[in-house]
């Protein structure tokens, strides 16, 4: 099956933290080898993993400053992709050179942009302010056996926290109560929210909220192509969110496609043997088997083509869904308008 | 390469012992995955192994008396497949619902029909009145890499007894000597039989038949799509089978495909340490690896394609496939006939 | 993918010394299997590893005398190919063949010709007889995980020694320096050629020219369709070669395809724990990694499909890739005129 990506995107490639001074981490992203460095500038390098002349992982060379020598047959690349050294020959040909992508690092974040680079614009990251947070995080970057739009699913429905992760959070129900609305706003941002109102506090609150009636609520925004951001918050029954002695829980959930049947689940969570193991329990033991019996289920036939039952609380999904097949048409558009008419 | 099963048929999906009160059985067959559990009122039920909402196993769920809650949203599916509860939602779609098939207990053996419900008869399930035996068996479960085919061919064709298994049986030739006759009766019932009149008594007899001159018998019966039933037995040279003081050994051969390069063989056993340890190296040591290099050999290639040479003792096997094509194309010309006829 | 190989050509089956007098060597070469064995009377057989009745590897059965017994069903064939006897029945069919190979035995090697047994001519054996030497010799049958022509250009393009053995030779850019000229002669074959005047003694001639200025060679020879033999020499400056008072090293490095995707690499070392332990360190644990991993970023692409960067270097094994290509267009043209004319 040939999967097509959103090009003109922002994409998580790797935490910011993964990437150190010497490093050259070989990660293959949207059906690609990509090899990303830090350059003595301190910003970051993102070029095809595979030289071009006879197609060795650049990742299996040494570095030389900010220069890559293949492993092979030494041929050098610079952070452009260009080859700047050729052992054989003063002459390097033009044709010596290997595609480099944008990044940027933001909020402790490597952003690429696989498509058209004149149009990266890193005003267009979605914003993760909240992880520019000092406080230390254990960040993860786990490679799942599924396609990146189930963990979008799955991800925009927590009402499978009532289920996959039953005894988990010990959630007795409460994201089956009150009220869920998911919705997609003017900026193409889709929302999957749970509400519910007077009502008893939830656990991380409990202490600060104790004997009092509360509101409660779960946000999860996602932006194109598979970047989520999850708030849970609880306050006093009637006092405005803001106004909550209580601080939400915030985290990143960002999905990368690896393959067409595999994909990138960056996460984190506070530091401590009991927080790091919930979460390992959470993501791996719980998660990861469910979407991956679910990829194996589907086996190499599209989404759509299934015929899935669609649910209430879907929406969120199903909008998140929708909207990248409108931006992945309008993309397919746009080339075919950009493209020299024909005579 | 794409396998057409016949459908219209009785195929084994498990001992009925596999299935215990309590037991989710996943198993895949005729390339689907199908989920295998046992009522209240002691029927069993099989159902497709696969949520229609977002294609989770229905075996990662749990019971709830005889309705089985998917472990990732929560609906719930009886017996016949049909969504009985929606957890986001007192309206359930009509298309809530997942394939179900008929089961039926025989002999200690589940059968299940793949095709039109309505002409499932269980008047027509091989006979196995010899597995209603008190005596206690040990029944196994095999999954084999090998077409299904394959082992049909093994086993109507028992001579291999004098190669693969010439150090475990000793046979010396038994079945090269004497008579040996496929054929198919008019029911479609195909016959691989063995003769030899007046020798010495097989081995299982050697006590109770000492120092007489026999007549030994070795028959395998086929039944489509691939059910087999063996019986090998000794009388005194000249007396009638039915008359003869030993009882002859009878055990099933019942095979079901699970991929199109794979399938369930299920044999049975006496209990014991030797009969067991016997019964593994015969089947898992010797019949295993020379079936799964087979098909090996064969690769993705179609039997006939590969213009097989047919030996003589050939013969059951061959009137083995060839009604299996009869019985799948008359299946096809009959699913011609009930289309609705072209203008 | 589906490759085509040249058929009309020898290549190399395996070292003589693997297929010992009661050996059944079995081996995938050109995508077919093939079962090895040596005679009684001391010359080798190879036949088709795949018994044409019921597709059972002819190398599990067993030898008898110089038969070979299918394992499965106990047909007998002949080196031939011929079966020369059924257990079921006096007559035998003449369908009842395996194909068969010619087969030499030279210089230690066991080489076959894949194509028209009528074209089979020994005297095109490329010459070896410097593997007459009776020193003893450790021979390497090593299977690779990458296509053969990649083996080809690695050692048509031996700079990648700077590189991939940086560490082990410790060349220090011996074969960066002086003169590279990869040419293809008159008879079809493909010779790289490294030489440098006036330099310093090599390692494996350090002692004997010690303090000495030298002319240095490494010259690697190509016969189609992936057969290669190394010397590597030294002589006092301007003192010709024939004259030198070292013997050069000479190795043959012979490769013969097993899948699209996979290859036998032939080479030797001499014995010892040192010499044995740096054949495997580079060979094994250098040129493998490289050349698989190569192979994994190819994929099933075809090499000229993925317009690969030539450099002058590459001119040894630009030249082969060509006359491969060259010589298979010539034998799939022979084909064609041989085939009858269409009226």
């Amino acid at each position: 099956m040939e999967e097509r990506y959103l090009m003109n995107a922002w994409y998580m490639a790797a935490w910011q933290e993964e990437v150190g001074e010497e490093a050259l981490l070989a990660r293959t992203l949207l059906e690609q080898p990509w090899l990303l460095y830090r350059t003595a500038q301190g910003d970051y390098a993102m070029i095809h993993d595979r030289c071009p002349h006879r197609f060795a992982p650049l990742s299996r060379g040494k570095r030389i400053g900010d220069v890559i020598a293949c492993g092979y047959h030494g041929l050098r690349f610079d952070r452009t992709g260009k080859c700047v050294h050729n052992p054989f020959s003063d002459r390097i040909s033009p044709k010596a050179v290997v595609k480099s992508l944008p990044v940027v690092a933001r909020h402790g974040i490597l952003w690429f942009w696989p498509g058209d680079p004149e149009k990266a614009d890193p005003a267009s990251i979605p914003d993760f302010t909240i992880l520019d947070d000092p406080a230390p995080m254990v960040r993860t970057a786990s490679l799942m056996n599924a396609h990146y739009e189930l963990l979008t699913d799955n991800l925009l429905d927590l009402s499978h926290i009532e289920f996959v992760h039953e005894h988990s959070f010990q959630s007795g129900g409460a994201l089956l109560q009150g009220q869920h609305k998911g919705y997609i706003d003017n900026e193409g941002v889709v929302w999957s929210c749970w509400t519910v109102e007077d009502t008893t506090p939830p656990r991380f609150a409990a202490a600060q909220l104790a004997g009092q009636r509360v509101d409660r609520w779960t946000t999860m925004r996602w932006n194109a192509p598979s970047v989520l951001y999850l708030e849970v918050g609880a306050t006093p029954h009637g006092v405005p969110r803001e106004e909550s002695p209580v601080r939400p829980l915030r985290n990143p959930h960002i999905i990368t496609p690896s393959t067409h049947a595999s994909c990138y689940y960056f996460y984190n969570c506070i530091p401590g043997a009991e927080s790091e193991a919930f979460a390992r329990r959470i993501f791996e033991e719980e998660d990861r088997p469910m979407l991956e019996a679910v990829q194996q289920r589907m086996g190499d036939q599209e989404f759509w083509s299934q015929q899935p039952l669609i649910l209430n609380v879907d929406a969120g999904a199903i909008h998140a869904r929708q909207q990248l097949i409108r931006l992945k048409k309008a993309e397919a558009g746009e080339g075919a308008r950009e493209a020299p008419a024909a005579q």
